[in-house]
């Protein structure tokens, strides 16, 4: 018998600029030709049936005007395209094409485009660079810091996937005048959940501008798009792996996402997300953390958002209350709640423990007065 | 316009231990409860419908009589089983058995089964820890040091993948003693092309101790996978992405991979890698690097090993030409080879770069005459 030591201890460096602007589509081919990439001359453009027409098929064609060559790529726009199928089916078409390991991916679109592509760039021959040209609000608020890519399955959400981080992420803020009300709104719910956990400077602003932003004002809308960014980075730079401190991001997720399966997808991710905050600001009361007026405040910029703040009359509560044991936060059985104090701050219970053990009857009793 | 810079810069420790050693059931039980895997009590045993009975139904009862939860997730065994759909599928039944973030994958068995767990353990939860207990000479030789996971599509062999290190592997030699005769054979071919391009001392050993390693002597043995764990850790070690040096663990594997192809599989890998070798061999001799004596005494190994030395009859030698521009070292449409020279070393041609090009006339000739 005898052990042999394969030594792999290294500096890994994937570091990464996110540029926020209006209409970056000439300023990402300058970056190209200024070799963000380096010498790779092979593009593959995935994006999905909206994103295609309003987007993507212009980028391509700068990209094929400045002598690169690429093939846009397309799949049905909707979150029930984020699956290993779609993955396949795109892959198979780029290896037809001729793609190898010397091509760049660029996923042109929202969460479900770039958490897709940047999972299929992880995996594509053991690892392409990727590029995220982010076009919705929601992207901007979640999806272009953390590195997190997945797909669905029949039986878990987000659960199959990689943490893989792109060369450069560009927020498009004049792409957010293209995008329906509903997706500006779910992109406001992670927002605000932001400003919750974190700032009360940002909340105000929100509060402030609130029309401006709804009406995509290029300037408050840029302002959003950083913010976001910061805040999400400072949570992720402190915790890459999800263990303690990125927890808190799953503020009115507990509810949120239980409300959103319960409601068979009904209700966006954005919109019940909105109603988990209520849920969980009515915790934050009861266990003294936050006033009446505090929720009435988060609840008023909500609704202003254009979001719900209660569960809707024919969501069957009881199965909302059994679905919160699906959440990732659940130990032993338990439900546990991440809770806001106040606003634009979060309770640490102890050290590293962002998340607090909850009775079902107390989950019970808020599910259904809300 | 604004920039914002997400700064990933850290120190990655993906070290392992490789245990080569006979029967390391006991060892993998010992290892867990010392906290290879930290607290983890859930695991997922992955392997093929050949070595569940063999070996790992045992190792699972091992870990249940030590008190851990597992169950064993199996696939047909063979190549045409590494693909997109198999992974999928022990998914969905590892998503339908509770499995979530918290568990660890033991995979038990060859190359296939390392490569398609490996690649499964990288992407659920975005990656939880995996053990490989390898049970074939060619694991040992080939998939236990380099991080390489994958599945096939039909368009590409190896494609779809991940860099991904296990936790720790074990090399169990007891379990070589039920490997078909054409599994040795094709581990030896790798074996012998790692003595070629690396260690005369080595090939000398092969040379001497054959008949004992084919019969699985337990000390002989223990050596081989000690030697190709170090070769190729020494190769992989100075090039982990297969950049330069990386390259020459493709000798013999430009004639190798096509005729493997051209034979519809009829030919092992390790098979058509072994007249791949005579191939490259003839090769370097054309060059100057090698004498007709030495590739003789490499002729006669590959031969007492059970592996073939010339392309067989009915095998199409035009189609094979073409085959070869498949290749992946192949560069602007031109062939290029790995070149021996001598016994125990490879021929660099210029600094990190260790492929020449090579005519198609001359690839012809040589292939013609094999």
């Amino acid at each position: 018998m005898s052990v042999f030591h394969v030594e792999l201890k290294k500096v890994v460096d994937d570091s990464y600029p996110i540029e926020v602007g209006f209409a970056l589509e000439a300023g990402l081919i300058e970056d190209l030709k200024d070799g963000l990439v380096g010498n790779i001359r092979k593009f593959a453009v995935i994006t999905d049936s909206i994103v295609k027409d309003l987007y993507a098929q212009n980028i391509c064609n700068l990209l094929r005007q400045s002598g690169y060559e690429t093939d846009l790529f397309v799949f049905e726009a909707g979150e029930k395209s984020k699956t290993r199928e779609t993955k396949a089916m795109l892959e198979d078409q780029m290896l037809e094409k001729g793609y190898r390991r010397d091509c760049c991916i660029i996923a042109v679109g929202g969460g479900v485009v770039t958490d897709l592509a940047g999972f299929l760039a992880g995996t594509y021959g053991r690892g392409v660079p990727f590029i995220n040209y982010a076009t919705t609000l929601l992207a901007a608020a979640d999806a272009s810091v953390g590195g997190k890519t997945a797909v669905d399955t029949p039986l878990a959400t987000n659960l199959i996937g990689l943490f893989y981080q792109p060369q450069k992420v560009y927020l498009d803020i004049a792409t957010w005048k293209t995008l329906p009300k509903e997706q500006i709104a779910s992109g406001m719910a992670e927002t605000i959940k932001h400003a919750c956990m974190a700032s009360r400077e940002f909340f105000d602003f929100l509060k402030e501008n609130i029309s401006d932003i709804l009406s995509i004002d290029r300037k408050a809308c840029e302002y959003v798009a950083e913010e976001n960014c910061k805040i999400k980075y400072h949570v992720v730079e402190q915790d890459e792996r999800e263990s303690g401190l990125r927890e808190i991001l799953n503020l009115g997720h507990t509810v949120g996402r239980a409300l959103e399966t319960v409601s068979g997808y009904r209700l966006s991710h954005g919109e019940a997300v909105s109603v988990g905050m209520i849920a969980q600001m009515k915790l934050s009361h009861r266990l003294g953390y936050m006033t009446l007026e505090q929720i009435q405040e988060v609840s008023d910029l909500l609704a202003a958002a254009g979001l719900p703040v209660r569960i809707p009359d024919d969501i069957d509560r009881d199965a909302l209350v059994r679905k919160l044991y699906t959440d990732k936060k659940v130990k032993n059985g338990v439900l546990r709640f991440v809770v806001q104090r106040g606003i634009g701050d979060v309770v640490e219970f102890e050290k590293g423990n962002f998340a607090t053990p909850v009775a079902e009857e107390t989950a019970r009793e808020i599910i259904m007065e809300l």
